[in-house]
């Protein structure tokens, strides 16, 4: 199984400004965060990218894709139908290919020197199935994420059997279904915003939706992902990265420091938020 | 003398986006530059705003600013010739009136309770001429900055009789003719990037317009400064707050990091920013 596709939703009622951003990457390249999100998955060996978006985003986005606009595909959502919808709307560009799924409101920041999408794209492509990157996560932050249930495969210290998906669980839920053997007390694999998804999934989102009666949040992916395990294998790679979500308050902030002092800019930045904390210290801003 | 207009310039190149771009002020709220900047001349008594921009712009920067859409009117700046051409593009807008004037990329933070352009615009009301806010500036910073010389006034500590403008000065220019009475040795007075102009001042662009022969960068707003003094009074604010300009690299992230330090989120950010330090540090990141 090669991986040559990619989609991105970005078409969320607070997602669509998110990837039109400019920070500044790794390298001191000041760029958008759809340059940075593209290059992810570039890097990763994909070719097409299809871009979900809210009708009538595209100029916006092509404008700031720079010389990754020819490999950009649109497709609208019409309505807000939730993620799993989002992912739908691209069954045109993925033409029952498997391919890497990033939400365009994510930012990734790789522990190795593997990058997040190489390294799920790596896993899926030799385990030709459908392979979700997760992270443990503290039991407190489970409101904001999809949660998997697993079992740790023998031989592979990263890679995990997946046999149950719940959307954003209570920790009464948490508890029943999703601990997961060998992991700290008290966290749970979380889904990173990464996934390699075959067209099993595709066929399940079509199904969910023809049969109606989305959640309050709409079509979630993690539903579809709920029913894989009793179609097919479905793996899980824990990732040792860090992922911002640049949709909630001061994420883009924090994600944009992340990157700083992560990157060659490191001292630089540093150098200058010590003036910054001092000058606030003392109360009297110098030029 | 009242203020009620203001003309922000946002055509140069590396301006443009800059206005759009989303962060959190002081209040702990999430919105565009634009929108920051068009908070901070209407607390100072505006009503009506001049955008300058590079033409087709329009669309977007009116998608920014929100409620406030309706106070703004646009005036393309057709060429690159320069940030004094952009100000004169707003003639028709200014029609003959004083008006607060601000650059498009660049951020105040006030170390009082009232704002830099209430300040500003509070002292060019009294004296009813022109005054440039300013600052006291390394000799350093000067390739960066236009600089004044002037004398303090009887009686006003931060107020200052214009007598020498020069825009990016070397330091031999700035030591024969820019030097202050009462500054600490090697510091300056330099622009601010936030006057009140008169009339006189759009007249005086409009000739040098007319002349022709602009500097390399353009008819800037220094050279037409630089002959107000032997036309009228023109006075010059030194303020206490900090500008920052968001158009140099990580500019906007230590704008944003100001406003978050100097806000009602500013525990918040610092307890966020220390966890960041120390993932960092330890080199294994959390979730």
């Amino acid at each position: 199984m090669k991986i040559t596709k990619a989609v991105i939703t970005a078409a969320g009622r607070k997602q669509r400004t998110l990837p039109l951003q400019t920070l500044i990457d790794r390298d001191g390249i000041e760029k958008s965060v759809l340059s940075v999100l593209i290059e992810e998955v570039t890097a990763a060996g994909v070719d097409e990218i299809c871009l979900v978006i809210h009708p009538g985003d595209e100029r916006a986005y092509a404008q700031v894709a720079g010389h990754h606009a020819g490999r950009l595909h649109f497709v609208p959502q019409p309505e807000p139908l939730g993620h799993g919808h989002a992912v739908y709307c691209a069954r045109n560009f993925t033409a029952g290919d498997s391919f890497l799924h990033l939400v365009g409101d994510h930012l990734y920041v790789s522990g190795t020197n593997q990058t997040c999408a190489q390294a799920l794209v790596a896993v899926a492509e030799a385990a030709a199935c459908t392979v979700s990157a997760v992270q443990a996560t503290r039991e407190s932050l489970l409101p904001y994420y999809g949660a998997i249930g697993a079992r740790r495969m023998a031989g592979h210290h990263e890679l995990y059997d997946v046999d149950a998906v719940v959307e954003k669980p209570t920790p009464t839920e948490a508890e029943q279904r999703l601990i997961v053997p060998g992991l700290r007390a008290g966290h749970y694999l979380c889904f990173f915003g990464m996934h390699v998804l075959t067209p099993v999934v595709v066929d399940i989102l079509g199904n969910q939706i023809e049969r109606g009666g989305a959640a309050r949040s709409g079509y979630t992916l993690s539903a579809a992902l709920a029913e894989l395990p009793a179609r097919e294998q479905y793996l899980a790679l824990e990732l040792t990265g860090s992922r911002y979500d640049v949709g909630v308050k001061y994420g883009l902030l924090m994600a944009q420091m992340a990157l700083a002092l992560a990157g060659r800019d490191r001292e630089e930045v540093l150098a200058r938020l010590v003036e910054l904390l001092a000058q606030r210290e003392l109360g009297r801003p110098q030029p």
